[in-house]
């Protein structure tokens, strides 16, 4: 017996048919005389629906109101599912992020968690409840609801495991655990069953939208286990995301893909100490994410630095740049467009010789063109046309996974 | 300068471009150096969406987690009303029930405002804020969500403007104040300019729906002028709502009508003291309200009392009364349904003689039948067969404004 949290997603409980999904797999954790925590998202399309009807009123809205509407959509779904709860005969209780309270520091629409008061909850358990919690919500210290962002609910989940010291924290979701390709290119991609929080890191910010990256630093750094499962499939085995790597795991965990990429290279920078910070310094300055950055020199002592940004960055980005070329000293701004980054992720790629080759002769004997390659201790990634994308994912999964 | 409390009403926001001219009244108030405090309710049919969806869930919700439901209505609007205001150029912020705080009692669904904490609102004004509030709701001092139930916008404005010391509350609602009669049953109603707390109290209770009686109350005990105006008249005049009468109002300030009524009778109770306690004990209890109550002998010593319940309590009364029939020593419970109230109201009816005589004589010129009387110091209504009830509007319209 034990602190359980479960975390179900939006589409997990998008209608009356699916939170009834949703209290089984809570439901089967009473039974087993756990304590649970239930952190719950807006219904499916709620958020969606307030976005529409707050562009009626304005297209560029206080990102303090919009917190204020938004965070309705989650306050919907905990008073639901607790009714439903109570309805088959269980004690629940719901709390919304400022009841606990959840304190986050001051970015409206992208807030972090500074801390959360456990009592409240601990309280309620204790009682022998049900607790169901608001995700993607909190307040600051001045008492405003602030939302987290992308990833936002899964966060929340996590950090109250951490607050309540949960033995595990479950994220169900709509598929059944991490794949080692997303299974809709790649037919045969074989479920995860064990990955550590660094791989899965690589994994989610590579584009494997099944946990935000938010949520699995946060569990890594507390070292919360975190199961990965299907709200729809009654006995979903899932993947666990824990600290060590069993002997057994998969030495490449995935193929992952991103897509809508752009690959900016400012050419001929002159060789002076400074000017990559300056460069990066002004992206950053102007809320700018870099994605891979690659530099190498250029002729005539000059360097070239390439990096990549969101496709929906790109005009930003190229009008910064020129405004900024006499200050970075650079003689070309370049660009490509629509570009995907595939990725391979596995424990230990650096330290195993020739799996960059096999990724790269994969992508040859496919006749994939490589735009850009950039590797880190547990990942190597290429750049790639988008048109090109898929295949490559399934080449590289091919030769890794069915070799 | 000073502050003033607007309130508007679900038909008042009901889309963007009521929330439009919404904006232009509280503009108008900033335009003349007001401070101004809005209240809000939720959206047109929001709440009723809200419930419809509810009841997919559950058709008994605990009232907890109701209130936790329905009180997403008001933050949606405050969000959106405060986001047009900014658009507009003005400085707005919102404020939920829980960030004022406004404390109420624990009685969920039909909460009663025990304090406003003041200074989180002041703060705001003194910024140069337009201060959006959710009407309707509050918190009890578990920190739990309590909705004030019926009339709970108009309670929320008026205790605002006693906690703030304003200096008027402007009601806006679908018509242009308080008529002597409802315009839609009575052609040539008129419209009340002053009318006193008293006379709004028995108007209200008595089915004029314009304002809550509760809101009356609060506005009577703490003395804060009322204005009920039309949002959607661009100079509406409205009704003023004071302690004190102005020597040329009218003598008789309206005739109301309330629809859905029945009256039963507990016949022949033997005469002895404490049989009409108990049976409105027994009635309390069961949390039947009981309006009107004739009491009168019946033959041999023994008493009937007649009284009128809601035509959705009829049912569950009877059961009751059956059920206590012995412990009552009553010999028959008979009944009446579909009547309807008609009443005259105005200060100092009881002074004044000859009052009563004119409404029967308009009834009885009519062919309406009264099936009970009663009266009080500024009222005197009837009871009359539903289908006479308009007519019985009209002639006694007629009778003290026409004649």
């Amino acid at each position: 017996m034990g602190i359980i949290v479960q975390k179900f997603g939006g589409s997990s409980v998008a209608d009356v048919n699916k939170l009834e999904m949703v209290a089984e797999h809570i439901i089967d954790e009473v039974t087993k005389n756990n304590e649970v925590v239930v952190v719950v998202s807006a219904q499916g399309k709620t958020t969606d629906r307030l976005i529409f009807e707050e562009e009626e009123v304005t297209k560029n809205p206080s990102k303090r109101e919009h917190d204020v509407l938004v965070s309705v959509g989650e306050q919907i779904t905990i008073a639901k599912l607790t009714m439903l709860l109570q309805k088959k005969g269980y004690n629940a209780i719901s709390l919304t992020g400022w009841q606990i309270p959840i304190i986050t520091n001051n970015e409206h629409t992208n807030g972090r968690i500074r801390y959360i008061h456990k009592d409240t909850i601990l309280e309620l358990l204790d009682a022998g409840n049900i607790v169901v919690v608001a995700g993607f919500q909190g307040i600051n210290e001045a008492g405003e609801i602030v939302t987290l962002g992308r990833g936002g609910s899964d966060t929340t989940a996590v950090s109250i495991a951490v607050a309540l010291g949960a033995e595990k924290c479950d994220i169900y979701t709509d598929v059944d655990g991490v794949f080692t390709a997303d299974p809709r290119i790649v037919e045969n991609s074989k479920q995860i069953k064990s990955i550590c929080y660094e791989e899965m890191l690589e994994l989610a910010s590579q584009g494997a939208k099944v946990l935000h990256n938010r949520c699995v630093e946060v569990a890594e750094k507390y070292n919360v286990p975190l199961y990965v499962k299907s709200t729809f499939e009654k006995n979903s085995i899932g993947t666990l995301v824990k600290s060590q790597k069993n002997l057994e795991d998969l030495f490449i965990n995935g193929v992952t893909k991103d897509d809508y990429i752009s690959r900016i290279t400012v050419a001929g920078i002159d060789n002076q100490i400074g000017r990559t910070y300056r460069l990066f310094k002004i992206l950053s300055d102007n809320k700018i994410n870099v994605d891979v950055i690659v530099q190498s020199f250029g002729e005539h002592v000059t360097k070239d630095i390439a990096f990549t940004v969101k496709m929906s960055d790109l005009n930003k980005t190229l009008n910064i740049l020129e405004e900024n070329k006499e200050l970075l000293h650079a003689k070309e701004i370049l660009h490509s467009e629509n570009l995907s980054k595939v990725s391979i992720i596995g424990v230990g790629i650096a330290n195993k010789p020739g799996v960059a080759a096999d990724m790269f002769e994969a992508l040859y004997e496919n006749n994939i063109n490589i735009h850009m390659v950039s590797t880190s201790e547990i990942k190597i990634s290429v750049l790639v046309n988008s048109n090109d994308a898929n295949k490559a994912v399934k080449a590289i999964h091919d030769k890794f996974f069915n070799d």
